[in-house]
């Protein structure tokens, strides 16, 4: 009898953006008028067009596959050199990271997901809350959980609320815990850490014998040099930590799909009698038994983002994105709301006004402004009584939806 | 302490193809003169261009994100319904597969890995042998096995042997199992299933509640049609298999990653308490859980293989891999080696010559006529004394490949 992995069957019903899809879709055959004035500002998904430094790359690359001579199959697993090169002496000059330390995916969301398949079972798990719900979702896929309560919240994760009442600063695990889920510039909530924060997270986890998961996919938003944009600035951190970068939301590659993750080779876990195994070969190997490589044109085109034009180009988008930001946290002050995040991200976190919960606000915001907006609570029991609005959008978009802020919540 | 995965040490020394490389590397290191005559027809990679009908479309598509207006972000995980109604209508039309019961991703390894995650721990799985390598190595991975013996096998797995001793076909399993991984046209020994053998597979499937994991990823290489190219031509199939698919061998996009798998909607498995759960709820929540959907120029260039142009081009290239097949076969069978698959499969699986075992033969082909090969024990113990030869090469490469065959081995 196959019998299925039923901690599936823990899982709470849909991910967040299906459920927010049901319920546009259900305001759109109910409301086709308003619906045509519906502005998206809920997943966070680009807008703007590809680069054209990363076109031409993938149209030329295209080319060579059409010549023999050019051809080219199968990949290495881990991405071709000039790719991992291009990154290293790009993205952590001067951190002393290897090529041979970066893995090249297919995106974040995969290799996030994934990465628990080199872990134990049953390992303890700290995440943030609010949270991107694919950390929670995978570790309860992997079992490493139990059932949910009410609120959402699994059994045997460990929860680091982050809520205005602690500036959105996680508290260090009261208990010993063996990965942490850290994402800065944070998605939902906009925040970031300082380095002594993660200096502090980094003396935990070599104190506590943990691995911290870093999700960096939003670095390209850090304004200015005070703000880390990596873990690796941290000293210590190579011991430590694994990072996940991502040309999503630099690149504008959500339809692209290329992404990556760090792991230096000084990095351990442990068997449980107490060998140290490098963490670098067991992903090494997971990742060339379950995955093929990137696509070779996309990996040509993720290249060129690091190339004079790219990097410009790139500059342009954050640029016009972090502008969207700003334009956002105004409306949202202006109306008298508490306002998060925005600064060092495309992400906007706003306190619901007093008597309003997230989903709540969620409804308002769609059937009074035609505003799709995603609701905090989705993203864990902290988020409560807030919302995130998404700066991934047309200058023209957010000046329609300040416009409406103001008019219907003002 | 983050404990490792320790099922990851249960794996043999090294992937089968990072082997090959390593003694091809230190045969061109040692003897860089002969290295010049190196012909490689080891791993099964495609070797002629990508068809002009997925270049354009991939280059259209690269067009369209580069405008705002046609510009797409994230797309849908399972894959666009344009590439998975083109899959339904043409790969499976009049075998009542519907298109949302099709999840494209970016390779079958990546799919024949990743399926394991839907199903319980310590299932028990049944494979043939020999057998592409990556269905042993994830169910080690997950846990489904346990300890190696000496000639490779890994206790709890239950081991089907294909040899010309059966001609090549699995008996059915003696003991009850629960996961069976079928592959055909197979990969290594290019031979195929009847008609009458895949409904006893199905028969035994259905008797036994367990689940086919259908590779046909050479599906495009069958000759006429006699030989089935999808198990969903056998009654009852929808009920108990899993059909993995790929564009890399037909449409040469090794490099380029486009696969599918289909679940029909049909398809449970079982919680321990005997509910029947619907495979294909579960696979959908893995998927966009865990993936983001596929590059999508890479959608439309797969899109296009079903082009009049683009069927057209498929069509030539299977000709021309089959031509030099049926080139391979006869050279091997002029110097007397019985010679088995080659005529519904890109691969020639041939018996080494008396005295001589399969590595043995892998060294001798590599030194005395620079021919890379794959030893047959690489992809499991009842490989042993058998060889691969790929047949994906240029027609010169062949040519020579058959001429060196002759005066080296003849």
């Amino acid at each position: 009898m196959a019998l299925i992995n039923e901690n599936f069957l823990k899982l709470k019903a849909g991910y967040l953006f299906p459920e927010i899809g049901r319920r546009v879709s259900a305001f759109l055959e109910a409301e086709p008028e308003k619906g045509k004035q519906l502005i998206r500002c809920g997943i966070g998904d680009v807008t703007e067009p590809l680069p054209s430094a990363a076109r031409e790359a993938m149209k030329l690359a295209v080319d060579e596959l059409g010549d023999r001579e050019s051809f080219r199959g199968y990949g290495p697993e881990q991405g071709y050199e000039f790719l991992r090169k291009a990154i290293v002496e790009n993205s952590y000059a001067g951190l002393g990271i290897g090529a041979d330390e970066v893995f090249v995916s297919d995106g974040s969301k995969c290799d996030t997901g994934n990465i628990l398949d080199i872990f134990g079972n049953g390992v303890k798990v700290a995440i943030t809350d609010p949270v991107y719900p694919v950390y929670v979702d995978t570790n309860v896929m992997a079992g490493n959980t139990g059932e949910a309560d009410e609120s959402g919240r699994f059994d045997g994760l460990v929860y680091l609320p982050c809520t205005a009442e602690n500036n959105f600063e996680p508290a260090l695990p009261e208990e010993e815990v063996d990965l942490i889920y850290l994402c800065y510039p944070n998605n939902p909530t906009g925040t970031v850490a300082t380095r002594e924060q993660l200096e502090r997270w980094v003396a935990y986890a070599k104190e506590n014998d943990a691995v911290i998961l870093y999700d960096a996919a939003y670095e390209a938003y850090v304004q200015g040099n005070d703000v880390p944009k990596s873990i690796y600035e941290i000293e210590g951190a190579k011991d430590c930590a694994i990072e996940f970068r991502s040309f999503s939301k630099n690149g504008g590659f959500t339809g692209v799909r290329c992404a990556f993750v760090v792991i230096p080779k000084s990095l351990t876990g442990a068997t449980a009698s107490g060998e140290r195994i490098p963490l670098h070969g067991l992903w090494g190997r997971r990742h060339s038994t379950k995955f093929n490589g990137v696509s070779y044109p996309v990996q040509r085109a993720a290249e060129a983002l690091y190339s004079v034009e790219g990097k410009m180009q790139i500059g342009k988008l954050v640029k016009h994105y972090m502008g969207n930001a700003a334009l956002l946290r105004e409306a949202c002050e202006e109306i008298g709301l508490a306002v998060y995040g925005g600064e060092h991200s495309p992400y906007v976190w706003v306190a619901c006004p007093e008597g309003i919960d997230s989903w709540g606000m969620f409804d308002k915001m769609l059937h009074e402004a035609q505003v799709v907006i995603t609701p905090g609570s989705g993203f864990g029991a902290a988020g409560e009584g807030y919302f995130r609005i998404s700066a991934f959008n047309s200058r023209d978009n957010v000046e329609e939806v300040c416009r409406r802020l103001k008019d219907q919540l003002g």
